[in-house]
């Protein structure tokens, strides 16, 4: 009997360390799902998958604008986006972090190319981002901050 | 005897609520208290100050620049900001939220003047920042990721 309550002791440690580990893999996996669904999605003007990939009360903080807060306001503010340039852009993933059960943190670089619009000139893009990830009630990971800025030097 | 059971079951949940709300409170005080001593150390361009405030394996994430990742790569940093720019700038806190219980995140915003040192000239410097905060083993909150971008329209 002691050894049938040690051994099933043993069986509950081990069960205890493997499932976080394999949650946090798994979340790894769905957060990286997202990530490469924006990237698809900008380079594509898609404007109605990203807003689908931001939480309810997400946030977006494009450069030269005030904070969007809530889906319609990044919805606009997507389109403007999409109405100035067009974007050929890859992300490149610096870390994914965990936070808690439901907060996660990933911080990326960006490369390509942009097209300003009006002009048709295309340039060299390049940018940091910061997401904050936030786990809904369904399950699902969302975009619930983000933020960028260039890593292009200064216009002269 | 039920009853002292459900009396104490009683007190142990409402100190198990209240424990976490205060604990939330001095944790968001001790935030402030950091981004106030950011605020006043940006505008005397106190690089020392600045660095001290940072995690050991912060990373700063300066606008036209790559990620700075690190203490000596972050006053590396600061120290070229200062040489190129000074800053009398005030921060609107936007949403300090806790996370779990060693990380939490601040969305600002600030405004003021920006002079360019090289040559004298200063105008209206407008800049939205999200920090991501994390209490270290000596129970301090030091900034763990630190992004900005302007508000301001494009340059011309």
């Amino acid at each position: 009997m002691k050894n049938i309550v040690l051994t099933t002791m043993a069986a509950g440690v081990a069960l205890a360390a493997s499932i976080p580990a394999l949650a946090e893999d798994t979340n790894t996996s769905a957060i990286q799902n997202v990530l490469s669904t924006y990237e698809t999605a900008l380079n594509t003007q898609d404007t109605d998958t990203i807003v689908s990939l931001y939480a309810d009360d997400g946030v977006f903080m494009p450069q030269h604008s005030q904070p969007q807060v809530g889906r319609d306001n990044i919805r606009a503010a997507y389109y403007r986006v999409f109405e100035a340039i067009t974007l050929d852009v890859e992300f490149e993933v610096d870390e994914i972090r965990q936070l808690s059960g439901d907060w996660a943190f990933v911080r990326t670089r960006s490369d390509g190319t942009v097209k300003i619009n009006a002009t048709g000139d295309s340039g060299p893009e390049g940018n940091q981002e910061l997401f904050l990830f936030q786990r809904t009630e369904d399950g699902n990971w969302k975009i619930a901050r983000y933020i960028f800025s260039t890593t292009n030097p200064p216009r002269g």
